[in-house]
Formats: structure tokens, sequence, C-alpha cells
């Protein structure tokens, strides 16, 4: 990877953090505190006040440290970003991130302040992330200019996942739900660029698409800084890696929001759907979808076809598996024969042993490892959707889950797991996300990720690639 | 109410429970616990190996019995129902329950059996519910026929919705998970009626209608043994009360799976879309809808109009949630010009006061409160949705919590909450769950459900009815 500018931010082996506070409360201690206690390289705290934070020297001005800075995160208020910015380009620091609010977004006078830092940036060379933005999260390295204390976003740990986001508020509740599942290993790196005065959509899906610790890209777009290079960014690297994104800001209501939030344009919706699906692009509608896909790609293989198979113990939730199977347009998978002779000469026979096999209200944990064990390899099925409803008296369903984590290291087809009930489907769910499975809640939701993942093994195959093996097996 | 056969159902003072085990795994056991420890009528114990059950005498048979009864449970083998059956008719047993299945949904054989079972009842002048069900649950008398002991499945208290399902599974998962939330009170009565070899589908809509106890009406159907009478009555009973009803077996896949389930016929689905808007039924189509709808209407009112006010401090949230106003045909609320100069005066220039309302990063639990405060009784506002994301750091989330409690009794506008995140978002859920609020895990879904309350609101207005006050107010 060459001259992608956020190479820059991610990889900077020294920080210099303007706005850092010895004042619990506010984001220039929080962020003081990540750099101190996690960042990898060398971190310079400025701040005109002086004095220490955490017996760590603070520098009246960034111009006072001797060594060189290579980048800087800017929290101060918006009316003394341009002197910092002045500072960093004294210093030649070239890559800059500016969290701090008051720009664009506030009308006129913010306008010409970005304006002011735009121009500085230019004249020396300097790139910038932001304004308006909660900047960048790089666990690996921790690099962590989330403003938020842990009590208030729990920070997922080192995964495959990669995150752009206009909106900070959507970013960081996103990473708050990462760190708060299973083990809370998925990200890789999570940019929010806010106002997208510099650097935008376009260059950090480019440096997502070539970044080879990252497996799956996740995007929040509320419009487009350059959406015809995004576009064409995304073409290509969606023949390598799956893009979820997200567009809102849909309709007129959605644009009477953005107006009063980062400045953006509403574009044609239908457009954008057209677009995205040319250029491979997997587009969720809503956070349910976003997450969904999130943990389909990160968790599961792609499917090689679109035959399912569903396996259960509840009647009803297999009819209703069935209606978004033939709803979403995949089909109901057929096993082969030998396969379904030898289960149906070992199931009781109350066990329907068709699609979905029914275990029934006597299901217990042995027949439903049996099921899985005798189907995984089946030819004639794609994918398999897992869907268990625990109450039924003689699932033990601590048997059940000690049964399935030796497939967490050794699966070879596409799976996807839902529980329904109380305190036992919770329990379910944990256990799932610990061995990295893709968990959902209802059998919509299973079955709408194993469409997705279809979908994009098909654009895949389509365009003369070979399925890619996404899934991190867990350690 | 008169001659509804299922007012002997749940009314009955005296049960006879066939099949009553002492072997504390089986279903007869765990049925005759909950009668032994919670029914408020008189408990018959039934097996023909007699002796004890919690130091409950058991009945070789019931025509040992002296005293009359008047409704009876069969937990026994298939084979034996008939047998059962002719005893309850030898004993002028009215009401019958048979969960044991085996019957028309095992094929020929078991057709035969069922068609025996009710001719005895023809004659005998006998109701039954099922066979191949969960039978009856209604937790204000402790009748309770749920087979699966608590920690398989936590019941629901006392509440206003009744549940009609033709799944048992699906049936049981969702008490389950009603009976994890909140404070648990939802239920009135429950009813699964399996093969509906004589009660159906029309006969417990009925009865749901004319209860006074039950405010809303929940079914999961797979087919209909009567759906023009269906019809017939929901047209009536949707004059008075809610019905939510999830019609599965939508397509050919969906049916393949019935065909292996209980036994109905595949409808041509979008008839069943015309049919169920004309008799204002609000369809469900997947779990968390009708989960949604129900918690949308047993926690809030009815709204009067289609104005949606979104009170948010995340700006992508309120964009995302704007959107779905716009794509479910609503409204954005304009604020009346008084209410509007006032909170612009008062708050910080920061935040965005318009719809949605954007309290920002910097939002603080006073702000949240001003905010629903200014707003709740704008008669220009006719529902709000109130979407907390908990990660800004001066948002105390305990604060704000406390400061919404005296609207839970006071609250007269249709609203739903939504909160995003990890812990926090967690807190607050069951913070409002508790309080009786109505709670959903995204913009989506928190905007969705207020459309399904100002649908069936003009369906009410249409046809003439005042809007009925669904909300109980916790004690």
């Amino acid at each position: 990877m060459v001259n992608n500018p956020l190479q820059y931010f991610f990889e900077a082996k020294s920080m210099a953090i303007f706005g850092a506070s010895a004042s619990w409360d506010k984001p220039g201690y929080v962020i003081a505190e990540n750099f101190i206690n996690n960042f990898e390289g060398k971190t310079y705290l400025i701040n005109p006040k002086g004095g220490e934070i955490l017996s760590n020297p603070v520098y009246k001005s960034v111009l006072e440290v001797e060594e060189s800075i290579e980048a800087a995160v800017i929290i101060v208020p918006a009316k003394y970003v341009p002197a910092a910015m002045e500072d960093c380009a004294k210093k030649g620091i070239k890559s800059v991130t500016i969290i701090s609010g008051g720009f664009k977004e506030i009308g006129e006078e913010g306008t010409l302040l970005q304006q002011r830092i735009d121009e500085t940036a230019k004249e020396n060379g300097i790139r910038i992330i932001g304004p308006n933005c909660i900047g960048l999260f790089y666990p690996k390295r921790g690099l962590d200019m989330v403003f938020l204390p842990d009590e208030k976003l729990k920070r997922p740990g080192v995964g495959g996942v990669s995150i752009l986001s206009q909106s900070g508020a959507f970013g960081s509740a996103f990473l708050d739900v990462m760190g708060s599942l299973g083990n809370g290993n998925y990200l890789s790196k999570f940019v929010s660029y806010g106002n997208a005065s510099d650097i935008n959509e376009a260059d950090i899906l480019e440096y997502f698409g070539e970044d080879p610790e990252t497996k799956v890209i996740l995007a929040y777009l509320e419009g487009f800084m350059d959406g015809k290079r995004f576009i064409e960014i995304a073409r290509k690297v969606s023949l390598k890696k799956p893009i979820i994104a997200i567009k809102a800001n849909r309709n007129e209501a959605g644009a009477h929001a953005v107006a009063s939030h980062t400045a953006s344009l509403a574009a044609n919706d239908a457009v954008t759907d057209a677009l995205f699906k040319e250029a491979g692009i997997i587009r969720a509608y809503t956070w349910d979808e976003l997450f969904d896909c999130m943990n389909a790609f990160n968790s599961t293989l792609l499917p090689d076809g679109n035959r399912v198979l569903i396996i259960t113990d509840g009647g009803g939730a297999g009819v209703m598996a069935s209606d978004v199977v033939g709803e979403l347009e995949m089909e109901l998978a057929e096993l082969s024969t030998n396969i379904y002779k030898k289960m149906r000469e070992d199931l009781p026979p109350i066990i329907s042993v068709a699609n979905p096999i029914d275990l029934t209200g006597s299901a217990t944990a042995k027949e439903y490892l049996y099921a899985l064990e005798q189907t995984i390899d089946d030819p004639n099925v794609d994918s398999i959707t897992y869907i268990i409803i625990p109450t039924p008296p003689a699932i033990n369903v601590k048997d059940l889950m000690e049964g399935l984590k030796p497939y967490a290291k050794t699966i070879n087809k596409t799976i996807t797991f839902c529980a329904i009930g109380g305190a036992e489907a919770v329990y379910i769910r944990e256990e799932l996300e610990q061995m990295n499975f893709a968990f959902y809640p209802t059998p919509y939701r299973s079955v709408y990720a194993l469409k997705k993942l279809t979908e994009y093994a098909d654009y895949l195959k389509d365009h003369g690639q070979k399925l890619p093996v996404l899934r991190e097996t867990p350690k």
C-alpha cells in the first residue's frame, strides 16, 4: 500500500494531544489517559496551562517538544483550532485529527473557521480527519481518540472489522455494542470523519480496501463528499472483501434531520441503491441489518449456492424460517438420499427428517448435534440455519453448547444460529458468540443473514472471483 | 358473555389431570405441580398407578372421584386418550384440553384416533382444545397446563395481553420472552390450540374479544380451520381492542414446512393481507414485529395523528429515525411556535431545536428531561420517539431514568423509547420496561411501533370509534 494518507494516521509512532486536560470529566483527559495507558508510540500532552497529567509532563506548546512528532489530535475549542494547526505546521506534523466541533455544521461562522484550517493544511501538506468527529480507534496499537471513558463505551478488542462513520454518535454506539458482544474481539480500525474537511469516505474506503488486517468493512454514511470516487473504489474493494453500508438521509424527512446535523446533501435514494448494487456494496437499511451483516460476514463462511437447510425443534419457528427462505428467493435444500435414509433410520418417527428437520418438543441435545453432524457435509446443502427453542424439557442446553464447541474450529459450511426465549436463549447466545458463531435472536434475521452472504458470494462468482475465507478461527 | 365454550375452560372450578406423574422429569409431573401449587380451584390427579404426588392422592380412575369435576387436561400417550375421553364422558366433564400429540399431525393412524375422540366429544357434549398443543395458561387463577418447569419457561405475571397460538413451541417461546421482560406482568390468557379438533382460532378470538380482562390480542396462525368466521369476528373485535397476528406459512417454502408440522392449508398470502387489513387486524410478519406491536399496544396510548417528534442526542440516530418516518409515510411534527421559542431561548445554541431535537454529544439528563417536559403537551405533536445514545460523557443515565419515572403514571402522549449501546443501554431498557414504557433497541423499531399505533388509531377513527385507553398504569 502506498501513499494513502490514512496509513500515516494509523501507523504514527508519535502523537501530540492538543487540549490534554487534567480534569477527569473533560474529553481531553480521557484521550490523554487512553494514550498514556495504551498507545504503543510516544505521546506528547499539550496544554497552555502546563503541569502534569497522570505523572506525565504537559507541554505549554508543541514547539517546546524537542523530538519530531508525526501526528496530532486536537480537542481544543473551535476558535483555538487555527492556532493549533499553525503550531502543527511549524512542528512539521503531517497527520491531524480534529475532534472539536463548531465548524461547518453550525453555519457561516464555523464555515469560515473551517476554511482557515483547510488553508493552513494545504499550504503545509497537512492531512486532516474531521473536524466535528470522534476520530480514530485502532485497538491493536492502543491508538484511541475516543473521548468517552470505558464505563460509557466498552472498547472492542482486536478483530477483522473496520468501520468508517460519518456520525460520531452512531460510531460510538456501534463500538459500544461490539465491545459488549461475545468475546468482544471484533475491531481492526475505526474512523469517525465528521465534516470531512479533507480526508473523506472514499479515502478511508480505499485504505481499508488495501489494509491486510481489515477483513470486513462497515460504513455509516449520510451523504458523500466524493460519491463518484467512493463507488469506483468500492467496485474494486468489494471483489476482495465485503463492504456493508448504511446510507441514511434517504428521503425528505431524513434530509430535514441532516440539515441540523453534519453538512451533506440528500441524494436520490433509488440511485444509491442501484450504484451500491452495481459496485458490490451490501446495503443495510437499519441498525439491525448492519449489525446482522457484520455478524454474518465476520463469523461464517460464504455459501456456494442458495439451498438452505433449517434445523429446529420448533414447528412454528421452522415454518417462519421457511417463509423467509421463500420470501428472500432462496431454496429449501433437499438432503442427499443416503443422508436422508440414514437419518430416517436412526431417528424416532416423530422427528420430521425433511426441511425443516423438525426435532419437535421431544428434542434432545444429542439429536440436535446428530442432525448437524449428518448434514454438515451434505453437498446438497449450501447453508444451514440452526434454530433452537430451548423450552422443551429434554434439551440440555449446556450439553448442546459443549457439543457445538468442536465445530467452532472445524466447520466448513455456512451456518447461522438462532435461539428464542428467556434466560436459556440468552445463555445460548453468549456461548455461541464466544465460539464466534453468527447468532440471531429471530428466525427472520438468521435467514436474512444467509441471504446477504449468498448475494455477496453470487456477486463474487459473477465477477470471476473465488470466495474468500473471512471467518477467523477462534484461538 | 354467554355460551362461549372457552369460558368453561378458563373459569373451571375443578380440574382432573389425566397422566399426572410422580416422575419429576415427566410433563405429567410439571402440570400436576403447577396445579397443586397455584390453581385456585380443586385439582384431581389421575393415573392408573395411583399413589401420591407431592403429598396429594392420585386416583386410579377419574370415576373414583366422588365430587363432580368441570374440566380436564389429558397428557397420556395418544393411544390411551380415547379411553380417557370415555371416562370424562362418564364423569360428566365438559371441557377437555388434550396436550398429547400423535393425532392428525402424524398421518392416517393419528387421524383415526382423532376421529374417535371427536365422536366421544360430540355424543357427550364435551368441548375439546387440542390435541397436540401446550394447552392453557391463565396466571390470575393459577391455571397452568404448560408442561415446562420454571427454569425452562419463565411464566409471565398478570397483565392485559391474551395469546392464541397454533404452534406450541412458538407460544412457549413467546411466554418465556414475556416472562423475562421488564416486570413480567403481561399476560391475561394463553391458549395453544394445536390441531383444533374442536375449538378453533375463531372461537378463541371471539372469547378474547368479549373478555374484559383482555386488552390486547396476539395470534400466531399457520392456517385457518374457519377463516371466514375468524375474519367476521375480527371485524367486530378490532373495534374494541387491537388484534396483532402472525399468519405464517406464507409461500411454497413455508407450506413445505407446515406439511410436516400442524395440519393446515397454505392460503394465498396476498388475500390474507387484504382480509386482515379490512378486518382491522394488525399483521406482523416476523417475531420482532409481533413483539414490537405487543410492547407498543400494551405500553402506550394511541396517537391522534401521524406527526412524530424525535428527541435524541445522536445526530445519526436522528437521521435514521427521520428516514423511517418518511419511509413509513408519517410526518415530522413541527413544534408550536411558542414552545419552539421558549426552547430556543432556554437551550444552548449547539442544541438543534428542530425535528429531530438534537441534544448532541454534550447532552445532559436535565436537557433530555427538559425537552420532554416542553413538548409533551404540544398539540402539534401526535407522538414522540425518545432515542437515547448513552455514550456522551455528560449524560447521567441514572438521573435520566429517575426523571422519567413520574411520567410513567401521568403521560398522556404516545411515546416510544430507544437506547443504543452496551451496558448503559441495557440498564435504560430495564428501567423503562419496569416503568411499562415501550422500549426498542433501534430507531427503526421505535418508529415502526408508532406507525402501527397510528394505523390502528386511524382504522378506529375511520370506523367511527373513540380511541380506547390500552395502557395499564403501573402500581
